[in-house]
């Protein structure tokens, strides 16, 4: 089943940047092949000076080869090879009030598929919240998972809640999604639904972001909004450099640097101390990723 | 002599704003004082839009209290209750051809004084790499090392070289310097003799950057300079939040996080897979980041 499930994640690799394009309608991807010396490779693609988004990547890769050292010690794998493949995608938009996408789905398995399983997320950054808009994406994301199974949506929009977030700011990174991991058979649907639930959710993930941007009336983008996007887009770095699992594991295990790192924002800022008046829509925007928020 | 090295260390903070202010002759430090729960706090100073410094901090603390559970987990100590205390600097300067230059002075002792140990280090991150001028750098530290023993110097040069390094891009941060940590009388020298060591070098920094700032001509920067600033700043932020063992250390043992996060840059950029002419000012700085150097 393997390689069903690279064919798969490859073919939806060129559906969502196909549609990505459409978002956009100026930028095209630029497709950049490489390989893995230990075995396997992998087609990051990546986007910029777009006319909706700035910079941004739609990376496939399958790899595969003996478990090593930092993977068994930073993933508590017991095995002795392994196979993964999977689709990762960061986009940063261009104007401050359209929101920063994160997706990813994989698939692992060790000693030729004696083990296995799936993992992944859809979460959303807005610079600036809009509560509805935040509901209505966690609305696509509880429609795709109840299709499966009535105790995804909950399950996994907890699991971003406690993933997407900044402990040494109390910030969540933005107004979350869903996350999960080690998902396999044991989760009540079979591994061919699983896999089905995956391409589901990056089938989704296009029209998801399509609605975010036919939602938001936009004017030029002010010197003060701009400030702010580039302040939010720290937190992201901030994140994703401390925080995130796949971003460490892939930095410390030598990984590919420039598809691992394509998740960085084409700039970012920081300030010492920023004090925000509360009653501002950056000030709003921070007091509210400071809580937890049930959307449905 | 714990209250002697706090002493000694806050008159150092002061001693070395009131220097770095005369250099940016426009800009003048805020002082920011903090407390921390468990015991200690500090004075964060920091200067940002001057004439030479666009973003920098020079950080004083002081902290005590029980080691924590992961105190001893990152830290490996064995002890009861600790004392710390030290200054911190991260200077980033508005000109593309200044550097960006780093200090850190601490002592660390374990139950009352029956550990305890000095750690250290100097190193510069020059945007546009200017061998001379970092020879002449390195040259000032081991002038100001050979006072105290002929070892320091090739010992901690070569610490410095392993320590500020990005394995994920096989650079290193920048020209080096030196860096020392777990320093104690067993090095052959005394307690207050190392102490006295560490005031030096406190002292050099602000004429060694001073040198560096008087050595260098200045135009008005470029945008190709202004923007390869933006890409070094990347990095910086990448070694700071992916490697560096005290920013590590202090965001997962819930330190201050404005105080160790005034490292960061005012702003940074990121290009996904940049491609740079050999022979260019860009690609030599990065060719020359990709070798270790013996400057003297």
């Amino acid at each position: 089943m393997r390689n069903e499930i690279e064919k798969g994640f490859r073919e939806l690799q060129l559906h969502i940047c196909q549609a990505l394009e459409l978002i956009d309608g100026e930028a095209v991807f630029q497709e950049d092949p490489w390989n893995r010396e230990e075995g396997g490779g992998g087609f990051t693609r990546t986007i910029e000076n777009g006319r909706i988004f700035e910079k941004g990547g739609v990376a496939f890769s399958q790899v595969h080869g003996p478990v090593s050292e930092p993977m068994k010690k930073q993933l508590n794998l017991e095995g002795e090879s392994f196979f993964a493949t999977g689709v990762s995608i960061v986009l940063h938009p261009k104007h401050p009030r359209h929101p920063i996408i994160h997706m990813n789905v994989r698939y692992f398995e060790l000693d030729g598929g004696a083990t296995y399983w799936f993992g992944g997320g859809i979460d959303l950054t807005p610079h600036y919240v809009d509560a509805r808009l935040a509901t209505e994406f966690h609305q696509q994301l509880k429609e795709t998972s109840d299709v499966y199974s009535a105790d995804f949506y909950p399950k996994f929009k907890d699991w971003a809640d406690r993933y997407f977030f900044l402990p040494h700011r109390n910030e969540s990174r933005g107004v979350g999604g869903i996350f999960f991991d080690h998902l396999d058979e044991s989760c009540g649907i079979s591994k061919a639904q699983i896999f089905s639930y995956c391409l589901d959710l990056g089938r989704l993930f296009p029209k998801a972001y399509q609605h975010q941007v036919a939602s938001i009336s936009l004017e030029k983008a002010s010197e003060k909004e701009l400030n702010w996007q580039a302040l939010r887009r720290g937190r992201y770095v901030e994140f994703n450099l401390l925080h995130d699992r796949g971003t460490k594991f892939g930095i410390y295990s030598g990984g590919r640097t420039e598809s691992i790192l394509m998740s960085m924002p084409p700039s970012a800022n920081w300030e010492y101390n920023l004090e925000l008046d509360a009653t501002s829509e950056e000030g709003q925007t921070i007091a509210f990723l400071k809580k937890t928020h049930n959307f449905i």
